[in-house]
């Protein structure tokens, strides 16, 4: 296996380069654009459904769906609102890569977007080595993964901008100890913006939009 | 990324002759092994910690745990009573490989062994492709990862030779329609052993656990 080292070193810094192109384009249209990774089940589709029905209106969403298999994901999207949506089919690979994205970016009007939104494959594991381009990096946790996750998969941690804890509702049932997960958190990355919210009753959603929106303001206001 | 593919399949057939090494080596040892994998968070954890708890006294279990950073696993299944427990760190890989198996099995002693389990890295991707040379596949999925994960990772759920279903405690209170995911598992992997259980309050356990030994006691008068 010795051999294998070279060449992910040779995908990885094509990746890069590829990933800061389309920066690159997301910068020229003025497109804030957000990764959201997570462990499968997580709930990265219910909160990207949430985000875009309750910003309909006020902010233009288009969603990048990765998956392996269906189009489950993008159908949701769409159905909840977005305002372009496309599915990216893996076959089988298990992350989202920048040469993906650079494929799917030209099926877009980047032109009629505010803020485009990428949903990985769903994996705590191989998505955090992959930069897509996107400005910030979301992960989305959940009560009933349990509160060892930091520990086991420090790598999905370490690098992101923002950790939505999902799923709070979940908390009476779930043996969860919220001070042993934030204190694994704050290890790996200290004063990450954290919101813990509830997708099914929509309990804690406010503050992730208000900071998706401020994010935004920021980053028109910069231009 | 056209030079992938080639790559990709080397280390593929060479994975399955060590994986067939493995299975040789156990079939000689009289060690029947599980390859147990799920999203992070399902319960592998946690099922194994259970089934070697209660298992203890009647079958001698060994415990190999994958695991990206920590230890955390390998030293649960000691705790719980795991006749030898190693822990294999795969330094940020995203799935045991029969090449980590093969070096882990000479630290066992084989011969003081009747069920060995490997307890994969939790994903629900990567893991389904390689083999370990077990006999048997184990998948957990868990109520609140949703319904649609037969749908979304199709690759997971059709090479197993058994499915739990965890935290069926939890079914109350999320959105899981039971039917809709057993014809997802059914359209893939028609009559698989399913249990549903819970990990958390010990409903269920028991056909598992009849399960695990009836496939030890086949495996023994076959030899």
């Amino acid at each position: 296996m010795q051999n294998r080292i070279p060449v992910i070193e040779k995908i990885m810094s094509a990746n890069d380069r590829l990933a800061a192109e389309n920066r690159a384009a997301l910068d020229a249209a003025g497109v804030l654009a957000f990764n959201i990774m997570a462990s499968p089940g997580a709930g990265k589709t219910s909160l990207i459904e949430q985000t875009v029905q309750r910003l309909k209106g006020k902010l233009r969403l288009a969603v990048i769906d990765g998956d392996i298999a269906t189009s489950l994901d993008a159908d949701r999207a769409a159905a909840a609102g977005a305002t372009q949506s496309i599915q990216i089919n893996t076959g089988g690979e298990c992350h989202l890569d920048a040469v993906m994205v650079a494929q799917a970016l030209p099926q877009l009007q980047l032109d009629q977007i505010d803020l485009l939104i990428v949903e990985n494959v769903g994996n705590l594991v191989c998505p955090a080595t992959f930069a897509l381009g996107t400005h910030y990096r979301v992960l989305v946790a959940s009560i009933p993964e349990g509160d060892d996750k930091p520990y086991k998969y420090p790598g999905s941690y370490r690098e992101i901008d923002a950790l939505v804890i999902n799923k709070m509702d979940l908390l009476p049932y779930v043996p969860f100890r919220l001070d042993y997960f934030r204190q694994g958190v704050a290890m790996l990355n200290p004063g990450v913006a954290s919101f813990p919210l509830s997708c099914l009753t929509g309990e804690g959603m406010e503050a992730w939009l208000v900071w998706l929106v401020e994010a935004q303001q920021r980053f028109k206001s910069a231009r």
